[in-house]
């Protein structure tokens, strides 16, 4: 018998917002994976906390690099395809000796997840199965206290590293909009926003659904602060209401 | 005391879906409401089942209309509004009497929502609490096996409903697209992501996370099949991976 590979989407960061499927499968846990940065606990395993059986088997996926290698070299994508090779070779051999391993994942795994790449991978080798879970984006719209999007409103994600001007195209032509992976991109971020008109519009959610959530207008935030990686830009669509 | 009316996001279908937080409140729950449309029991219901406790004393908020009247027609604001007027109404002397209401919804409470009508008329008169939901799109693309979006991709929300030309524009302009809304207006789904070169890679999502969930190629599905409201086409994004 093989085991299965659980991609276990977590949710946004508040335990009670995990689904019944993640929770019975954390519960009965053998075998857990996640990815971490060097040196820390990772999010992902921080926001499992105790939900982890104590006697689970834990395999931490440390990033082999952050920010030390620009994107755009070959060195990139050589070392992280490396790395998820190697992650995917030690959860195939879990599974291939019939024990399942639930990988934890924050938000929902097909979102921008790092999950992804290893899912990709392991597909043609071992059983996978991927559970959904609240995207941290929704979380961020629920702390704003508005909804996001309306009647035909067009919402447009966007993340916070791409081009000024491709942020720019997109602010102008979506209703609502998403802007992930924002942190030391906010000036961009903000450029872009102030170019399009949508700049008073725009909310911060720092640390959406965790202890520490802080919801901003973008007006507030002071040109000099850096908020988390994973800090999120709302503008609100404005659609059809009744 | 005054009580609280719960926006409650019970996530795309499946009931395991549903979060710890939902399945809380729906446990000890004395009312609940739901949209329906006349004659019908209603989707967030249905969903909801017999998690509902049998004492609740339940308010059935039935669409006075639905494509009788024409978007256009002023008589379909107005008649809406106080239809939502009505609910809202009800909602918030329940709230005054003390009493907590659990509002059920499908998806995400703010992500397109019916639930967002009540909630701008409510949070001005009682305390109004609401409870993100795995959104209908993430079990779509879960249901695909295939990530929605990687790296630096842009990702648009597109509703069935607009029209040809501007759902042409967006397709064109995003890497990864969620048609939401689909139902009979299918083929003009199906003309626009032609026009915009998408087509051969849209997916068609039936009732994902459901007992009859159909995950089908656009290619694959006959030009006369008018598929259920809340079916979801899919482009998945191709961006970065290493």
């Amino acid at each position: 018998m093989t085991g299965t590979v659980y991609g276990v989407g977590l949710g946004p960061g508040e335990p009670d917002l995990m689904s019944a499927k993640a929770l019975k499968l954390l519960a009965r846990a053998r075998h857990v994976a996640f990815f971490r940065k060097k040196g820390r606990t990772g999010r992902a395993r921080t926001l499992a906390g105790e939900l982890v059986p104590a006697d689970a088997v834990e395999f931490a996926m440390e990033y082999p690099l952050t920010t030390e290698v620009p994107l755009e070299d070959p060195r990139y994508n050589r070392t992280l395809a490396e790395f998820y090779d190697g992650c995917t070779a030690h959860l195939a051999a879990i599974a291939g000796g019939g024990e399942d391993v639930v990988v934890l994942c924050e938000g929902d795994p097909f979102f921008y997840g790092s999950f992804m790449h290893l899912h990709e991978r392991l597909i043609t080798r071992v059983p996978v199965e991927v559970v959904p879970g609240i995207p941290g984006m929704a979380a961020a719209w629920t702390a704003s206290g508005v909804p996001i999007a309306w009647g035909d409103d067009v919402l447009s994600v966007l993340m916070g590293t791409l081009d000024e001007d491709v942020l720019v195209r997109h602010m102008e032509s979506a209703d609502a909009l998403v802007v992930m992976k924002v942190g030391r991109n906010l000036f961009r971020v903000r450029a872009a926003l102030e170019r399009a008109g949508r700049a008073q519009d725009a909310w911060v959610i720092e640390c959406a659904a965790m202890a520490d959530q802080k919801v901003t207008r973008l007006a507030d935030v002071p040109e000099s602060h850096v908020p988390p990686y994973f800090t999120i830009v709302l503008v609100h669509g404005q659609g059809r209401r009744p």
